[in-house]
């Protein structure tokens, strides 16, 4: 069996753990697995080269900021390859050159376009455990790239499509994917199982257990994921195509903090008014989630929606620098709100999951600002402080904690 | 004029230092030179990196210690490249892979085999700064290789050959080499010219200013060195083939303490007794230095030679081992004892050098060990504690500080 093991920047942070990963590696090699591994640099590398990058040059360029972070993944492989060989196992490390890895162009956020398999396979031949550099890849300029948020996980899953692994095992600091997020939702159960469709609403709602790239090329590639713990032995979330056990109607809840709610008043109701203004944030490369257009008053229309927490000052000075060209009446965000999601691939055939959604916000008091569904997910705007209670009341009301 | 200029581990310490370089580097840009720079890894981040490989794995192996330790020279390329852009000078930096410097296979120690100059034409060609990777290379596995003890000074002058550059400028923390450690030989001279063999004479006594297998490869190639301090605007010394200044007797002289002297004494007088001696030693990897075979009782004969003093327990135990098979009486070791040399192409056609080097150790009352001389130089053995009083002497009695 050919299998895939992806470790984060915390499971390789110091000796201890990066002898806890070998022996982890240890074991599916004795077990007669290929192993190919691929790692992120150690615990904090990547934001310290960035500190050191930005003390020399506050704007460093992207092609020589990569340049630089693509040492921590093979500061990481190579102390790897050391200890798997401390422990009598065969093992070489390699970076995004001698994979290769290739991708787009664009540094600090490049997408994977083909990976060479040859010198894997000739290295897996002489039974070693391969070890990879995530995160990084070669642009056609043959400078390195990085792959942006998430980078190690999409190597993982690419590396076991190019290689038709038998597993592509992302092991995490939480055992699973959960139902809801244990720090809030204290009956919050375990997933054995579940769609990539469901995995990428709660990946792109910040449920935080896999980036939404990585799970993209998953489906694409048909790559069979399990999420689980690097700490212990438990067996973790299987994220595939169709899931085997009996459909219910929801799958999972989850919160996203890291939200504004932006209110432009008093626009025109003349037609062309909504483009120009989200054309105007799309040009700015401003991602627009939830939109709620309202007529209330003769000609004049209120245009809301929301954007990351993060953006609010670059969309609010774009808002007001034109100001002459939109002609709205005055500006109003509120960055104090939070989304809660509802996620199941059952409630494609099943309408009334939006209705109960709306209910037990209602049983619990909580006010809702706006409405976002899509055929697997049914999400609400709220107040922040709210976030918990709402989060609680829609896992109880379907049933989560079964 | 294309110049390659190399910068020590010390000169890009810190954000100070690499802004020092970055602007010496800028100077030679505006002034309208096509620039090549060569750095080492920062400070001691190399040591850093072998002690954290060595806490992971005692005896990793080298391949993947190659692996880790490049990662050093890439940080420091990196880093002066984003320095070069603060500045507004256009900057490139480049690793091994992307030069390419292909190298023999032997990790660790691996000689340069052919630089591919392709890449660094093409961004001189668009007036960038090209900031190079030093001590570092890549096999015909596409591994990483290092290249051993002054490996960035090799890089340095392999690029000029392989550029044809009109220069090949060493920044080091000293502003040239000297008739004399400063340090010791208070009226030491900056000499303005050397020759490549007394260079190699000098590098070889422990000058320390640059690595021999630089100065063999500028010889063989015919690149003229510039050693010179990155801390001042000094002119520094020009190495190259023929100097033009009429030729003293004795260019520099030089001392090296890391030396032991073995004795193996009451050896049989008979023929193959100094093969099967140094054909050992040949086999177990040691470099012996001076040879001294005395006959003066009987049938037996002792014999001494130096060694580097780290060697010294090595070759201790192999003697002892080989007890049986070298049949001595006895063994002795000294490794308070120092080397001091004179060298000086003008000794060619000069035979007195050697009675008045002798000469003058007599007159300041230190007695000589051993004696070996090659064509430019006189090698003499003493005590360790009389080096800085032989230092002078013979400095004084060739006349070095005029």
């Amino acid at each position: 069996m050919l299998v895939v093991k992806k470790f984060g920047g915390t499971s390789v942070a110091n000796k201890e753990r990066i002898f806890n990963v070998a022996h982890r590696i240890e074991a599916a090699y004795k077990n007669g697995d290929d192993v190919v591994v691929v790692l992120s640099a150690m615990g904090k590398m990547t934001d310290v080269l960035i500190d050191q990058a930005k003390d020399i040059n506050p704007n460093p360029s992207k092609r020589e900021l990569d340049m630089l972070l693509v040492t921590g993944e093979q500061t990481s492989v190579a102390l790897m390859s050391m200890a798997l060989s401390f422990l009598g196992i065969p093992a070489v490390s390699l970076n995004a050159f001698q994979v290769a890895m290739h991708t787009t162009s664009n540094y600090g956020n490049a997408r994977l376009k083909r990976i060479d398999s040859e010198r894997i396979r000739h290295e897996l031949d002489q039974r070693k455990v391969v070890v990879i550099t995530g995160f990084q890849g070669v642009n056609k300029y043959d400078d390195f790239t990085t792959l942006g948020r998430g980078g190690s996980d999409t190597t993982a899953v690419a590396l076991a499509a190019a290689l038709h692994a038998d597993a592509c095992e992302i092991y995490t600091d939480v055992d699973g994917v959960y139902t809801a997020d244990p720090r809030f939702v204290q009956n919050a159960r375990k997933m054995k199982e579940i769609t990539y469709d469901e995995m990428l609403e709660l990946a792109s709602l910040g449920a935080g257990v896999l980036h939404n790239r990585s799970v993209e090329m998953a489906k694409k590639y048909n790559v069979q994921l399990v999420v689980r713990s690097s700490l212990n032995n438990e067996e973790g979330t299987v994220v595939k195509e169709r899931v085997k056990v009996e459909r219910m109607l929801v799958s999972g809840v989850a919160a996203d903090k890291n939200v504004t709610r932006v209110s432009v008043i008093g626009l025109h109701n003349t037609p062309g008014v909504a483009f120009r203004l989200f054309d105007m944030l799309a040009k700015a490369n401003i991602n627009v989630d939830m939109i709620l257009q309202s007529t209330g008053r003769d000609d004049k229309k209120d245009i809301s929606f929301t954007i990351t927490e993060d953006a609010t000052a670059d969309v609010m000075k774009l808002l007001e620098d034109n100001a002459g060209r939109l002609d709205y009446e005055k500006l109003d965000y509120n960055d104090h709100v939070s989304k809660v999601s509802v996620v199941g691939a059952g409630m494609r055939s099943n309408p009334g999951v939006a209705a109960k959604m709306f209910e037990c916000m209602y049983n619990s008091n909580i006010n809702i600002n706006m409405i976002s569904t899509s055929e697997i997910r049914v999400t609400v705007l709220i107040d922040e402080k709210d976030t918990e209670k709402a989060l609680n009341a829609a896992h109880d009301a379907f049933g989560l904690e079964e």
